[in-house]
């Protein structure tokens, strides 16, 4: 029974497995941080690798969630086992949506083919980008392929949760007023694959120039890759196919001009990043309690300078977690 | 001569004497950043803690830069001697400005008795709030007092500068739409004086309400304070007596209700964490050239898992600074 599963080798032992009671475990332990956590992960982390991540962005009512509830079923189809983990506040897969939503949701919810997690966005952001990427990593060595990611895409933070995935989908929709020019630009720069969703309502055709306009102004980081626009209507399942095909290109195309591996390194560069200064903050936190608020007190005192204390949190942060072996 | 101060020391020493080269030189080294600067600003930390350090905040057009320049003249007419510290790219002070507002600055830019710095908006958003409060105890060092900072009212790194000071001035205006609206809920929350500038033009008085009203669905931190909202006319200075009367009372209410003090703290607690995180985005920064990139590389092909490496970069950072000696 997974409820007896003491000890975290057990834990990622039946992780590996495919129990998704366990990977339920395993995300809650995630989600809760700490020592054990992190040993989790570094057990977990050389496992993963094989899923293809797809980021999913977009403004609320854009139907983001409708797409990857789309894109999901077309991956069932193909017997793959699916993963999602929602950060988007306003999905259904989140409970953040009306009822109607998640009735919709069910027979997705129902199938253990998919597994479906949302993280919370309450808390610390810097925070949630680090929790994603474990998820994220746990769903991987749980052997789910494809990996969703789903987020409102506003925000830096989002941006850092994007730049996890290893293709972004950033959705449009006409008739939102703005929209297209609402979207973040760092967004739209990190796109791969841009979708206008719901692409038979009035305005639908003028949406997809608008957007191929906007991107002829942007930066192009990569020659190999012209990031598509694609035209969909998620909640008939039109234009999904297409959708699906193009996500496989794109990881096709990654692999074979390099750029995949140029992006697994900055991203694991701006996780390792997160990670440290995540774990400066919960040193920090820790010493606001009792006396070891001295540190602090020191500085508004004007008795110890900000940056000799910032080498002084430094020195003491160090020290060695569970996670340090080598695989 | 300035030019030729060789060492921290003598630059300290020039910069607490109050010459404006020397403070120029200072503030130049702070935006280079580096051990330099870490030293320079571990001699003047001590010295500082006496301007009044009011930040000033508001959308591109509420004319913050007018409001700012009314207050520099009044504080002149007292014989005190400002600082400004431009952290708005839209800033006259900044260069970013038509011309018109240039040559409307001249008076201010010619008088010895106000030291006008803007800083570069450029690059790691992070390091600019550490820059930009070095940069204030420079000018805190050098005897200026009030030192004005003024940004654009949008982002997190905005607040971030914002709660380094001790008095936050949000600036509305009527008629640019629903700029009360827009304005970020975080900015609104720290405003310790709201000022509705432009108060002549039609919509004057709605725009007092409107924010009336939405600060009454703010919560109050403190019991203390009451935020007052003030109308002003900055380019025709009218209002600005209210205004620095206004200040003046926020500074003494917070020294009598010791809420200065807690606020010194937070800030001191801030400023540490982001020193330390910028230190590490440096070291890390550093470990990209040559073979040091290795760590991310063990990360990229999960032969090492992310905390694992997160500890290792900092066990790598702490080493001993220069500005380490306690005052």
């Amino acid at each position: 029974m997974i409820a007896s599963v003491p000890d975290v080798d057990a834990m990622a032992d039946a992780i590996l497995a495919g129990a998704p009671r366990a990977l339920a475990r395993g995300l809650t332990w995630i989600e809760a941080g700490g020592a054990r956590a992190e040993a989790l992960c570094a057990r977990l982390y050389p496992r993963g690798g094989r899923a293809h991540v797809i980021g999913i962005t977009g403004s609320p009512g854009s139907g983001k969630s409708t797409l990857v509830r789309a894109l999901a079923r077309a991956a069932r189809a193909r017997e793959q086992s699916v993963g999602i983990v929602a950060v988007d506040p306003s999905s259904p897969f989140s409970g953040g949506a009306i009822l109607g939503d998640r009735i919709r949701m069910n027979d997705l919810t129902l199938d253990p083919g998919v597994f479906i997690r949302s993280m919370a966005t309450r808390g610390a952001l810097g925070g949630l980008a680090r929790a994603t990427a474990d998820a994220v990593d746990l769903m991987d060595a749980a052997g789910r392929h494809p990996i969703f990611v789903e987020t409102v895409g506003v925000g830096q933070d989002e941006v850092d949760v994007m730049r996890l995935a290893e293709t972004v989908v950033v959705v449009s929709v006409p008739g939102l007023g703005d929209d297209v020019q609402a979207l973040k630009a760092g967004i739209l720069e990190i796109a791969d694959v841009h979708v206008v969703n719901k692409a038979d309502r009035e305005g639908g055709d003028r949406t997809q120039s608008d957007l191929r306009a906007m991107l002829g102004l942007l930066p192009h980081a990569e020659e190999a890759w012209l990031p598509p626009i694609l035209p969909t209507v998620a909640a008939r399942e039109e234009g999904i196919d297409a959708l699906v095909d193009a996500l496989e290109a794109h990881r096709a195309a990654l692999a074979a001009s390099g750029e995949g591996e140029a992006r697994r390194r900055r991203s694991s560069r701006t996780r390792v990043l997160q990670i440290a200064q995540d774990l400066l903050a919960d040193a920090m936190s820790a010493r606001d309690a009792g006396e070891a608020a001295a540190l602090v007190e020191d500085v508004a005192r004007r008795a110890l300078a900000p940056h000799a204390a910032a080498r002084m949190l430094l020195d003491e942060v160090r020290g060695h977690g569970p996670g340090e072996e080598r695989a």
